[in-house]
């Protein structure tokens, strides 16, 4: 936050105190101030693009010291919870609290438990999704700060943090390449939500730049589960030439093509070389030999959405994260044929 | 709660006002009420078994309408968030929200949050572990009526809800034996924890219910994941005859159990039969053949503990939660000799 311009830059350059600033930006009534004054430091605040940090007045004013973490079922089931580490481990170093609510994913259980959050005053609300999407921001959250983790709207007025998911495709893809391998399958989700589209993009951009023409015939979609990865693993294990290296869209997919790869005699990786995404630990560390992978940035996202709640939230950020390779054991050069 | 006695049925039988009842059983300071009728008042209430409900009689006093859920890291890790969703259906269904505070296992955050809880007035806590162990009930919390969730203290005046670990482990042990199996591994976890002994004195139980003497060489304790479990499991399945079923003491360990009898050859359940604990479904689901296991009961302990604490808490109530077997198709009977 270095080189932020404060309400005693604004002050000095309009020639006014500190409080005579407040004042006027808060707008609070009932105090005397000439329109030239007024208009003067408005002026002024605007050309040095000082922004009031709406969350650290609405603390001054309010000494909440909470920030609401509304989310659907990031606590409840396994896949996400390091959001929730990252957040609070980001607010706890600033002095604040974090107060969760789950809403299971239901409208009338959210709104009450925004509605409930505005009632205690919190500062600001992280909105959570489990995994990325795009979701509608409830009326209630207008009242108040929001940042949206894990998913964006198409109202671009709200803040959000999401992972880069063409980087990551792009990651992973890479990975093998550099490897060696020229015949890279794809085991990808069916579902057409943003990681789905975001790593196919990415390594069709990896193989491009490897000079690598992309073949749709290596490219088969399931149900992102063990089974959707074993059935997707096995058909494009019957390909000829056989590919000798596997992006799988997600850990459980994955596990799925270990299967398959184990059932056609194929020893990981030697005769092929798998690699996931998501950095599911229970996995990724489960497996023989362990899983290589690209991990989502949860405890990055859940820490730099606080730092977003807390910092300059007008012009809103829409940040993508980078999800890095965690290398394990399941990606070595392709069979010398 | 059809038939419970209420402040009515009490005010009827010793013939005043429902309010004098009240003021008498409420302690209401400055309200001129013989010492008679207080007599009366209390003996009927003791005749007929009621039970100032102490979160009822906080919500009409305070209106906060929610409960506060401290807990270590159950939000955080993939272990058990279904006992955060069995809480916060059931006080859903009493029209109460869940107010979620994540620890880290730091005192010194544990304390603070628990003042901001006290503080916001929630009518009871949940205090929470992610997996069953011996906790000191912290000091703020005798403030408030408190349910201990998924772990104890020496402390017996706090409620507490558990899973059944020496049921668990029995119910394993029976599930191999009643497939006819005799010589039955135990792959323990070395932690000295509740779960480690009570699933010992199961397995033990349902042996020696079962006509089969104990082997301590059958038993091989090391750390509870799947490095662990499969060192475990390969050192059992040297001994000579060899076990014909393996119980591990969790799924991760299960897992390395599906390792060692891989590399050993061994097909899984016609030459090993391998049961699990947890329901880890990320693993249950994804190992192949599918993991039978035992189930923690994480969604009923959860929704349990939220009867408790709106229910009579005096005296303390410390329950077991039975955890059920959960058949996948990991376990059929031995192969014949």
């Amino acid at each position: 936050m270095a080189g932020r311009v404060t309400i005693k830059d604004v002050a000095e350059a309009a020639a006014v105190s500190v409080t005579t600033v407040s004042h006027i930006l808060n707008e609070v009534a009932g105090k005397r101030i000439s329109p030239e004054t007024r208009r003067r430091v408005v002026d002024t605040a605007k050309r040095l693009g000082y922004a009031p940090n709406d969350l650290a007045r609405g603390l001054r004013l309010q000494r909440s010291n909470t920030i609401g973490f509304v989310s659907d079922e990031i606590a409840t089931t396994p896949f996400a919870g390091r959001i929730i580490l990252g957040a609070q481990e980001a607010a706890a170093a600033r002095g604040l609290l974090l107060l969760m609510l789950n809403t299971g994913g239901d409208p009338e259980l959210e709104r009450k438990e925004i509605e409930v959050l505005l009632q205690r005053q919190v500062d600001g609300v992280l909105y959570a999704a489990m995994s990325h999407r795009v979701v509608r921001v409830p009326d209630g959250l207008g009242a108040v700060p929001t940042v949206l983790l894990d998913c964006r709207s198409d109202d671009l007025a709200v803040s959000s943090v999401v992972p880069d998911e063409e980087q990551g495709g792009y990651t992973a893809t890479r990975a093998v390449l550099d490897h060696g391998h020229r015949r890279v399958g794809l085991v990808n989700n069916a579902e057409p939500i943003p990681a789905t589209g975001g790593r196919l993009a990415g390594y069709r951009r990896a193989l491009a730049e490897a000079g690598v023409a992309f073949d749709p015939g290596l490219v088969v979609t399931d149900l992102c589960d063990t089974a959707g990865g074993y059935r997707a693993a096995r058909e494009i294990l019957r390909r000829d030439p056989r590919p000798t290296a596997l992006f799988c869209f997600n850990d459980r997919m994955a596990m799925g093509a270990y299967r398959a790869a184990a059932e056609l005699g194929l020893a990981i990786p030697t005769d092929l070389s798998v690699i996931g995404f998501d950095n599911q630990e229970l996995i990724c560390e489960g497996v023989f030999p362990a899983l290589t992978t690209v991990a989502l940035p949860h405890y990055e996202m859940g820490a730099r959405a606080v730092e977003l709640l807390l910092g300059k939230v007008s012009p809103a950020a829409h940040e993508l994260l980078r999800c890095p390779l965690v290398t394990r054991a399941s990606v070595a050069p392709p069979p010398r044929l």
